[in-house]
């Protein structure tokens, strides 16, 4: 392809575009591998955004007003970090981009939001990033709501390749984003008809324009390599009152050799093929070289929204010191002081009343109480919110005509629900939770990983977490799921037994900062087993002495959530028998892990058979604490799912797969032997 | 609503659908829960379907070349089993919906394909029969390109609802289904404008005639209460080249008091509203009665197909006896009786050669030589068919210029690839495998949990699975992926540590009926380790010991696939200290705990410590092996991940995370004291 026309005819726009593209073919020539096509294709597009239209101050990359950049297609990295670099991003900075991909590198393969500021968001596995968008543009229409247009007015942006647009998860967050006129939201879709294995149409021919349309999007298709064009169609995205794709038709790996095919996709390494697309741009420059004035004028660009910046901090300066310092907490991830108290109060209270509420019915009585306080929670349901019980009264709901509302309706979409909850919390400002049936961990997964992964406190409320639900079949019916969550690490997942423990897991869910929460939240009533209040957050420590043995302790029993109530009834027999019999509740197995070896050895000491009890499989982490991490502590037993469930009443199932007190006492003197 | 006008207009149609809506509300009031109103609102649609249009003789409910019937909205169970029942399907009696969702009953909650036949697929997870009919859709046109128009020529009917269209997975159902022109596949969308949350516009306002367009279907849209309306779309649909969706305005819950509401969509129990459905309907008959003329006008619908079956008998009698061979191993699951010997051959050849492949390029030897052999794969990839190593030269891409073709490039849709492959297990006479990065297992494992519950033997390809992929970073870096797939019961995870342990896992899981199986295969190279040729299918039993220790066995050391070779490199260092050390490969936790407990004790015998080694978290099944069931049989210890990967080079994150065998060896020493 013949460049010339592109160069002369805008030569500034041109060199600021190519030093992206040299800067992609350095790092990657340097990594040996990477993604250098997309980078090099839509560095036209991005150049116009950053210079014309991004609301950003380089030097302070977490302003909370700016417009947010997500690049949904995360293998083009690079083009992110010669952005950041080029406009004086303090942390990605020349030597970052030369350890491009590099043990212990900011600049890591794909963005990862907790490495840098300015990557707003880690992506990577395809489709994410449009997703998260869809939370982020609803975080700030539910900020600027709540704050005003002074203090919060900003567009979301997204970069998505033909990979985005084809994962399912796209058409859930395209759907949302149409249905809540969520017009901040500006989608630059790389339409450069390349996949990995092809053009894209060996896979897919949808009409994407249609398709958007379709869902009450304005579409506006460009040559994406046309510096006016670019500007003319985010001109007017931004005054639409709709969400709109910008259709970017693009060339992959533009001026190289590799252009408009598959290779190009991937890592250009080719030295001499190299040299040829920088001679092409007109680019005669060293490895990693940018000259002053190209950099000069990136860091300008870097330096435009400073006046802008300045002028929101004395705007945010006038609002009240009430509403100054609620909007800081919520950005801080800090729990509001009252919570504590509330929580404490209603634990009292249930330890007195001790209802036989199933856990969902708990997690609402909690949220009533913790709603009115923690004004930053964003409530949902993936259309389940009478069975996941996640609506309070004083919400509202969220919708364009009232964008005050704080529970949303998210529809059939559980994935789509998580990777946009995801998006609020990223956003700040927002402590977002939202529910589904556990078993739809499953639909959820990818965002749940990458909350964990991107150290965000998004909660997931999953009810229906057992065979206790009954007649809904094995279709429905969790048993590895909390095996899946509890392998995944930095996830807390919490299975409370009672109302008491639902409200300490909660509390701990709406402090915590970096680690997203699975509530694990029965449909079937049970019990209230926490009947002696205490002040203190016993599920804290993950695990705890329920109820202690009255002869000498012979066994130990651990439980969690509705088997809770199981041991507790085969204490009595054991005991009856003579037996001793100690039980512990253990509703969160990783703050256990996280005590200290003292406490842990106080909860589970030596000298007595162990029995775990869990309506799920084993694998669910449960030997380490049965058996002990190094083997020879105890002799020990389970007693849960080996198989999927089935279809019928919820107490049949419980005696069909043997989760019962009698099959617990007999496990434990077998154990005895 | 007066149901007067549509009971005269045609009170033949209306008696049979009625028969349909009053069974539907009898179960669902004997067993006082389950979904009534879709039954109801599509006992129409239903009704003219099976009469006129659906191929199928209720006496050889497995007759291969017959429609198949696809409930995506598998809530609305009571509307398969009314018509099973009805049309005299043989496992569906009236006792049966009399115990609708009781223990024991072949009538579940959600429809359970390996229950009863009639059943073609389990569904109730939304968006997963949709996407299963693709794969569907597609198995038949593969059959028929290979025998021919007069044995394989049949249509696959979906009847999908909003919560299926909403799920993501459906746009990736959609864009295949378009793309590949699949005109035989019919969906009929229940427009009844009604979720659980409320109407569907509080979430969705997709145009969805506009989006299914979009993607090249033809779009009907008519009144799903009219019978003549549905019969006409019906024809013109089936005589398109496109796939159709018809778009049946219906009304939930037709003719009860919670008609057109959400209430609709649950179980409508109340006695009076019941009877006065019933009246409305005019049927005035007894709980589960239906009466002799009407249950022999549904019975006539079910032995109307009987004499096209036996017509295709007569024709598929004229087909070569080689070919009919063919035909029925293929539907039985059967291998090949050739494929043994030439995986023995390949065994020979590589433990001799001792090739250095990834096990991923070890996958691709064994497919090229099982390809031309196991003429029923169907192969793909989700967009990385050349990092996944799935495509053999010989197999031809699947297009509709190429019916034969038994590749396809399923596009960046792991989860529609997933579905879809179970659809083609499901249909019957192809067993499909499918690749993709094992990170994104997240992405297809909605569809392979059903893959396991449904007893298909659908192949997952997946590769790059440990941090040894290197600098792609944690978001494509498998950690918690196999504890996922361990978790799930009925799943052979296979974990191979060379080329002839891959060729003895593809063996399995081409051999294997009712298991589906995941292959966790490297993207960096491995050594072989299998040197000396045994016949015998070592990786059958699941582990096996590799290399014994020279001295006194001191040591046990366990591993999988990638780390097989650090465990044989950490004994070489042991035994010249002195330390005997056996080594175990484990290829298969799953086959190996079904080994005879005689065995599991010879390969793994008291008295000496055990390390696992496996580039991944402990919890994926690990201490069952290192601790003993029971406990107390072994001190122990773990080499392997505890937190996600990083983005850098594969050797230097193996060396960053501790997975050596210097690690290992002083763990060893550690245990031993």
């Amino acid at each position: 392809m013949d460049l010339t026309a592109l160069r002369t005819a805008n030569p500034e726009h041109w060199t600021k575009a190519a030093a992206i593209r040299a800067l992609t073919l350095d790092a990657i020539h340097a990594a040996n591998s990477g993604h250098s096509g997309m980078p090099m294709g839509m560095a036209d597009v991005a150049t116009v955004l950053y210079e014309k239209h991004l609301k950003f101050d380089a030097s302070a990359p977490n302003w909370p007003d700016r417009d947010r950049f997500i690049l949904s297609a995360g293998h083009g990295s690079m083009l992110l970090y010669s952005l950041l670099y080029l406009t004086g991003n303090p942390d990605i900075t020349l030597e970052q981009i030369k350890n491009f991909r590099q043990m212990g590198a900011l600049t890591a393969g794909h963005p990862e939001n907790f490495l840098a500021s300015g990557i707003e968001t880690t992506t990577g596995p395809l489709g994410q990033g449009i997703s998260n968008a869809v939370g982020f543009a609803m975080a700030e229409e539910v900020q600027r709501a709540r704050y005003g247009k002074k203090v919060v007015d900003h567009y979301t942006y997204v970069i998505a390749g033909d990979g985005c647009l084809m994962e399912g998860v796209s058409q859930e967050a395209i759907g949302l984003a149409g249905r809540h006129e969520l017009s901040k939201l500006i989608v630059l879709w790389d339409n450069n008809n390349i996949t990995i294995d092809g053009t894209v149409d060996i896979a897919d021919r949808t009409d994407q324009v249609a398709r958007f349309k379709a869902s009450g999007w304005q579409v506006i298709e460009i040559d994406g390599h046309n510096p006016a064009a670019i500007d003319a169609a985010l001109t007017k995205a931004k005054s639409s009152n709709k969400p709109t794709m910008i259709a970017c038709k693009t060339h992959i790996a533009l001026g190289h050799a590799a252009q408009d095919t598959s290779k190009g996709h991937g890592a250009l390494t080719d030295p001499d093929q190299l040299k040829a697309a920088k001679d092409a741009y007109g680019w005669d420059h060293g490895a990693f070289e940018v000259p002053a004035d190209v950099l000069d004028a990136w860091r300008a660009i870097g330096a435009r929204g400073s006046a802008d910046r300045v002028e929101w901090e004395e705007r945010f300066a006038q609002i009240s010191e009430r509403k100054q310092g609620e909007f800081r907490r919520a950005y801080a991830f800090e729990a509001p002081k009252k919570l504590s108290g509330a929580i404490r109060s209603l634990k009292k209270q249930v330890s007195e009343e001790q209802p036989k509420w199933a856990t969902r019915k708990s997690s609402e009585e909690v949220l009533k109480v913790v709603n009115p306080i923690v004004t930053e929670t964003v409530g949902g349901s993936a259309d389940l919110t009478g069975s996941n019980n996640t609506k309070t009264d004083d919400m509202g709901i969220f919708l364009p005509e009232n964008r005050k509302g704080r529970y949303i309706h998210w529809g059939i979409r559980e994935h789509g629900m998580a990777a946009a909850m995801n998006g609020m919390a990223l956003h700040g400002g927002i402590r977002p939770y939202g529910g589904t049936f556990m078993c739809f961990t499953d639909y959820a997964r990818p965002a749940m990983r990458l909350a964990a992964l991107m150290k965000i406190p998004t909660v997931f409320v999953m009810t229906h977490d057992s065979i206790g639900l009954g007649e809904d079949g094995p279709t429905h019916q969790p048993v590895e799921h909390l095996a899946i969550s509890r392998a995944t690490p930095n996830t807390y997942v919490f299975r409370p037994a009672d109302t008491v423990e639902t409200a300490e897991a909660w509390e701990i869910a709406l402090s915590t900062k970096e680690t997203p929460s699975v509530l694990s939240l029965t449909r079937q009533g049970l019990p209230t087993v926490r009947t002696q209040h205490k002040t203190k957050n016993l599920t804290a420590q993950g695990a705890y002495v329920l109820a202690e043995g009255e002869g000498k302790r012979q066994a130990i029993l651990i439980a969690t959530g509705s088997e809770v109530a199981i041991a507790m009834e085969a204490k009595a027999k054991l005991e009856a028998e003579g037996i001793g019999t100690r039980v512990v509740s253990m509703p969160c197995m990783e703050l256990f892990a996280q005590q200290e070896e003292a406490y842990r050895k106080r909860v589970l000491p030596a000298g007595a058979v162990r029995v775990g009890i869990e309506a799920a499989v084993r694998d669910g982490g449960w030997d380490r604490w049965l058996l002990g991490e190094r083997g020879r502590e105890a002799k020990a037993g389970f007693i849960g799912m080996s198989s999927f469930g089935a279809s019928a009443p919820a107490d049949e199932l419980y005696a069909k797969f043997g989760i019962t007190a009698e099959a617990t006492v007999a496990k434990v003197k077998d154990l005895l032997g």
